[in-house]
Parts: C-alpha cells; sequence; structure tokens
C-alpha cells in the first residue's frame, strides 16, 4: 500500500504571539518541522509543540534557522560555517531535550527559511549544517530541497538526505520553483493542492507551469503551515490521499 | 587521602566579548560551571569550553540562567514556574548536544546569578529547577546553597543536592554569606582565600567573621572566575590544597 | 461639551507576528500606546503605526516596557533604576524618531505590563521612570494608576500626572482594581464594557463589584487592544459616549 | 592652521561585558561613533559614552549596525531596504535622547561592521541608510568609504557625504584597502600608524603597498578602537599631529 510523508512548519509561536493553528495542522501530516528557538518558538511553545506531536502520532523534525527572532530567520545571514555548525548542534540539542521531555524523539533536521534556500547553493552553510547534525546524531536525515548543496553533501557524510516536493508551489518544466516574484507562483486553491500533493504521492511527478508532466522523487512533500488556508490545503491534501487509498505516514 | 572539588563559572564569553581567563581557571579547578546561551556563553563560545574543560579533565556543569543577556543573568525575574522549567530544559539539551560534540558529558547543574539567589527561597522557582533536571536526567546533582529551598527540593525528588562553600565570600556566625553591600564580604587576598579553602577543605569548617569557628559542610568550593585576581586566587587555593596532600577532583 | 480620553495598546506585533487589530482600534479611541520595541513592537512596526494614528487622529504615547521580549514585559524585572532610567529614554528616543518620520510627536508615556505594575509601588523604578521622562522631555505626561507611586513621583517633579482607569475592570468598593485571580475581574460583555465606561466619563463615577458607587477621577480610560473582543468593547463604548453627547479626545 | 578629524568606535560594550577603553581612546580623536544597541552598546553605555564624549569635547556619531548582538554586527544581513531604513531611525532616535539627557548632541552617522561594508556596493541597502539619515535629520552628514554606493547616494539626497581613510590599514595603489585576507593588510606598529595618519592629514595621501604615493581626500582618519594596541596608535597619532602643527577636531 502506498504512502507518502506530509511535512509542514509547527511551534513558530513565540511568548506572547502565537501563529499558525498547530493543533490543526497536526491532524494532516505525517511529519512536523518543529522551530528552534533561534527564529521562532520558545522553549515553551517548543514542548508544547512536542507534546501534541507525539499524542497525535506525529514525527518531530528539527527546524533549524539563523539567529533572527526579528527577521524570523528568512533573511540571509553571512555567519561563518563553523559558528553556524554551533548554532544547529545547540538547537538540536534544546530540541531533543524538550522532545525527550514529552516521551517524543528528534528525528530528522529540516532547515528553515533563509537557511534552507541559503543551503541550496552555499556550499560552507550547507556543509556546517551536516557537520552539526552528524556531531549530533549520524542518523538523523536531512529533508531538503532536491539537487541542493546540503543533501548532496549530506549523501556524501554518509547522512540520509530526504528530497521534498512543495504541495503548494508551481513547478517550472525544468523542475526548479516558480519563483515566488511570478504570479501564479502559489497555488491558492485547496483541490489544486490536493491534486498536485496527489500526482506526487501517486505518480510522482508534477504538472509544471507550461502543462508538460515532469517527474519528481520527492520522499516527502512540504505542506505550509502559517498560511491563510493552510488548514484547509492540508486537510484536502489528506482527503484526496485517503480516497486514492494513499497513507499519510513519517518518512522515518 | 582527602580530596575537595573546586567549581568556577567558565564560558561567559558572548560573541565579540571576552569575559574571564578560562584556560587559567580550567588548570586549577575540577568542575566547570558553563554558561548556557541565556545569560551569557554563545554556542561557539560553550562548545569550545567544554573542549577545553574535556581536555582539561575538568567535569562540565549546566550553569543554567535567566533569559537575560542585557543583566547577564544577574536580575531576579519573575518568570512563571512552568516557563522557567522549560528554559532550563532548553538551556540542559543545548549544553548536552554542544558537550557531547566535543566528547564531554553535562555531570551536574548549577544555577547562575539572579536565579541562583531566588531559588534560595523562592519555592516556585527552585521546584521548576528541579523538574527541569529531573525531566532531562534524574542522574544529574544539583549544586547550590546550603539550606536552599532548591537543595531540600532536589533531595525531596531523589535528586542528589550537593551544598557548596565559596571560597571568597566572607561567613557570619550563623553560616549565612556576609552581605556584599558590607565591607569585607568579599575576600581579595589570595593567601586569606588559600586559607579558607583549605580549611574548609580540611576541617569542614570555616572563621567567620566574628573569629568564630564554624562547621560547614559542603561537597563543592566555589571559586569565581571573572573578578580580577580570580585565577590568582583560584591557584592560590589549588596550591594550599596540594600542600596538605588534598586533591582537587570533581565531586561527580 | 464633555470629552473624555480613551487609550488602548497598540503597535505590539513583531517582525513575522501580528498581534491586535490596529486599524480597527484607532478608529475607537484618542491615545495610542505604542510599544517601543523592548517587550514588542521593531521599527517597522512601531513606524506604520505612528502612520496610522497621525492618520486618524489618535495622539501617539510611549508604551515603554521592560528588556523581555520572550515574556512580553508582563515579568517583573528586578532591574536596577538608573538602567531602567537609561532603558526607557533609549525607548523613548526610538519612538520619538519613528513618530517624527511620520510627521507625528510623542505626546505621553505610559509604561507597559510587568512595569506598569511595579511602580505603582516600587518607589526606585518609579523614580527611574520619571527622571527618564523629565530628562527627554519634561513636558511629556506620565499615564499611570491612581494614587501609584509613579503618578505621585511624576507630579513631585513637575510633570503632568494623568489617573487613568479601566473599561474593563471590575473594581473593589475601595476604588482597588479586582484582582484577575478572581471570577468577574475582567469585565467580557461590551454592554457592560460601554456602560462602565460612559459612567466614568459622565458621573466620573464606577459601579463596585458590591454594587457602591464610586467616584473615579480619571483623565483618561484605558481600553484593552489584543483580548478577544477588544474591537467590540472600544466600538460599542465609543458608540455609548457619542450617543451621550461625550466626545472622544485625547487628554494631551 | 592645518586640521584633521581622527574618528572612532566607542560605546561598544554591553551588560556585563567591557570592549575597549573608551576612556583613553576619548582622549585622542575628535569624533566618536557610539554604538547604538543592535550590534553592540546598551543604553547604560550609550549614555556614559555619551557624557564622556561631551566631557572630552568629543563629537558624538551615531554607529548605526544590523541587528545583530550574537554577531557584533558584522556578518552581512539580507535585510529589507524598508526594514533597514526603519531599524536605522529607531538606533538614531535612541541615540539621541541618550546623547541629550548628557547635553551632547548626535553630529554625524556612521554605519558600523558589515552594514559599512555592504553599502559600499548595495544600493538598497545604502539608500535605506540615507533615507534614514534624511527621515531623522538631512542636516546630518554620513561618514563612509571614499566611492562608496552610500557616499554618492547621500551627496545626491542632498545630504553631506563625509569620505574617511584608515590609519592602520595599507592601501593597494588603486586606493582601495588592502584585504584582510593578505598578509601586512594592518598596520600594527604605532609609529607607522603614526607616519600614515600624518602624511594623510598634511600632504591628503597615503604610500601604497608598492611604494606608490597616492593622492586620497578624506576629511576623517578613522582610528581603530578595540585592537590591541588601539590606544597607542590613537597616542602616536595625536602625538605626531601635534607635532607638525595639526590640530585634531571634529569634522562637523
Amino acid at each position: 500500500m502506498a504512502s507518502i510523508d506530509l511535512n509542514s512548519d509547527v511551534g513558530e509561536s513565540f511568548g506572547r504571539w502565537t501563529l499558525g493553528d498547530d493543533a490543526a495542522i497536526l491532524r494532516s501530516v505525517s511529519s512536523a518541522n518543529v522551530a528552534c528557538g533561534f527564529h521562532a518558538g520558545d522553549p515553551g511553545v517548543i514542548r508544547r509543540t512536542c507534546r501534541d506531536a507525539a499524542a497525535a502520532n506525529v514525527a518531530v523534525g528539527a527546524h533549524v534557522g539563523y539567529r533572527d527572532l526579528a527577521g524570523f530567520g528568512r533573511r540571509f545571514l553571512d555567519v561563518a560555517p563553523v559558528e553556524l555548525a554551533d548554532d544547529v548542534v545547540y538547537q538540536l540539542g534544546a530540541l531533543q531535550a524538550l522532545a525527550a521531555a514529552e516521551g517524543a524523539r528528534v528525528r530528522y533536521v529540516k532547515p528553515h527559511g533563509g537557511l534552507y534556500n541559503a543551503i541550496v547553493h552555499h556550499t560552507g552553510q550547507a556543509q556546517a549544517v551536516v557537520d552539526a547534525v552528524r556531531a549530533v546524531d549520524p542518523g538523523l536525515p536531512i529533508l531538503g530541497l532536491p539537487g541542493s548543496e546540503v543533501l548532496r553533501l549530506a549523501a556524501a557524510a554518509g547522512l540520509r538526505a530526504v528530497p521534498e516536493a512543495f504541495a503548494d508551489r508551481a513547478y517550472n518544466p525544468d523542475g526548479t520553483l516558480v519563483s515566488r516574484s511570478q504570479p501564479g507562483a502559489v497555488l491558492e486553491n485547496p483541490a489544486d493542492v490536493a491534486e498536485q500533493v496527489l500526482r506526487m504521492a501517486t505518480e510522482s511527478s508534477v504538472r509544471a507551469v507550461d502543462g508538460s508532466l515532469l517527474k519528481i522523487q520527492a520522499e516527502s512533500i512540504c505542506v505550509h503551515g502559517d498560511s491563510p488556508g493552510a488548514v484547509a490545503m492540508a486537510t484536502a491534501a489528506k482527503a484526496a490521499l485517503a480516497g486514492a487509498g494513499v497513507t499519510v505516514s513519517a518518512f522515518v
């Protein structure tokens, strides 16, 4: 029986500020990218998120990011690789302890935002993330963009490199994502998202903006958690998969 | 053969800012209270400190503190106990991961500064620290002030509660510390410090400000690391102990 | 013709996190307590809030707070008065510049959260706030709790001390607020809030929880901005005042 | 009679951490680049620095930087220009208030570290700095690298653009600075620094690494404040100028 992993960002509240409807998202996905405090998530939020993920039988992943609360970790920061590696180890350890306090375990790593984007090409920062994961637990897979430096280096280091696809992003015919600056870059209709997810899961393909069909090898599909309509999209995706007999289950 | 533990605060640099002569301190003590990033210490500093402590065969302890970089964790913060517990778990986990990356292991917990002082009396915050330590590793001892709430609650929770004495603080006849607002509260002469440490280690006693001798049961003696003359004091203390045949070795 | 000032907290978003419906609140109040970055509000948020307040003809006030983003400034912080004064000057100056960039001017100061509560009784911190305001602009009034240390010291220093009442808080017969730990401490029905505001504005009185009528001398009434129903309450209060011919206008 | 401005970074301590010997530096320079809290400097440090600068008759400048305490503002941060402009306005206003509280006035702006370097070429961020300065006070000059985008845009916006030279940096024959990655990039001998400063001040020239003499039009010379030997260099430079009858005085 076919199965696919859906992952989404959660635990992004901070102190007085609430972001996303984590409870609803956790009912639709199988992997939870939990913020680790550097770009979002305070220790109380993180711990509660781990508890809720465990209760929902959702795998906890470390959503490590740049040290930039004001920018939500979305801005490139030219941190030296050696410092970045230590920042990642710190975040991983913090999450591990909070997860363990709730009977959960960190099962994978997914870099966040500006860091995620940087390590598609930035070899130094990509290697830093790989080094950090290896230093903490070489058994932790890294989730990233297909073809990215970080996945290449992770594999080279003997780590499991897990490529992901995006439920709500339009694809160019060459397999890259349509830039957010272009119209139509982000799918906003839950039915369209559900159709794309279903095709990714059942045909390992995606229909590009020019109508062509691309092969895509993704072990996980990212469902965004903090956009308007995020819950509706995740719910629609899960329902479409269920209708096709595809189980949503963690890749780890 | 007699032995005593000397502990000191290290890893208190942050980014561009250096504090203390950790390398020198690590040559004189057996336990290193390593800042965990909330009041001092960035991930790079923490990791290097763990590396240096391991190389010097010094036990690594978690110097957990309030989330207050600007105040160096010295100001009382009326954080709710449930949030404080999560803050402490977060710091402990972060330090564990950085220590493990250097082949070291966190072997005890010592609250820092304002938190240390608060949990002498503040039952809620003291219990929060105990809860956090128990959640992370019930085998971790807590170092604190003799007679403090935190040591009482740690023992009640089945944790090892380790009372400490202070190498450079004057004592009142009732065993409490002379307030820093009083003249003579802090010993500044390395010879005086060495004498006090030697008496604590060999006679389990301390000479109070009125000249009387007090019994004091301390399993560790705190040597301050960031004052002018800190290194001279730690060196003098270690030399005096060596002269009396007392080994400096970790309490854990 | 009678008039009263309604004040509310705004500008409390931070980076990726949105809090409150400032646009709606600014349509109902005459004074806007704008967060200054230490407990909430980033420079972009602050500037936009000043712009919107100016466009709505609402007076801009400085909502200064403790340096505690994680705690939203709600936790008591035992900061030394001399440091607190500098923290307040810093926040005031920052807000002044951002307001000026939008053609607005800071017209009063209202301490926030934990600081607001502390300086009801804490003489040292209250004096620090007064000193800071005087150092920046002795023409700036301070808004606070009737009978508080900060208003007493402000008046003693020659500053204008402005007592405020609370639209949605229940009052004890002695004029103090019913503690939030008691049931009924916070009014949740917009009609009740409107009635209380109207009585405060037209009769200078409030009906206490035991049914008795208290005299209350308030130059401003605080309408909370970030609770569920905040906008409904502010709207109801303004409508009730309008119905009674009372203008909502800034106290400054 | 000839005169030249010497500027140096001060006010870079933060909380418990001390950096630089500001008191000594203030005796040798005429312009003080005061950190504004985003990369260094807390409100207490900033205020005391303004007081000391005023007492030493040294002009106060705003050393605005990226929001990055952990990186000391030295790492490029890809902040959006509109957000950067607000960050700069915030810092300028905060410094203005603290300076005014000490009877001083902010007289110029010099971007710091990573921001300084970025706006040599980064048009968007350079324009943001210019916009911020103009929004706060169009009378404030901006100090920067000769030929930089920020000086070009400042001049285009009607601001005074002030090019500076570096007392302790080696120059390439084309007038650019020798990269710090090259040996000899930084002069370490106070006598060499003094000679370079004297030539800059009296001949408007500098001897490049190949021995050639370059013309250099600088209205201010930067003397680093936080390196080992910084005070010795500043003192030597001032003495050499005095010996040649050149007064050290602020460019503003």
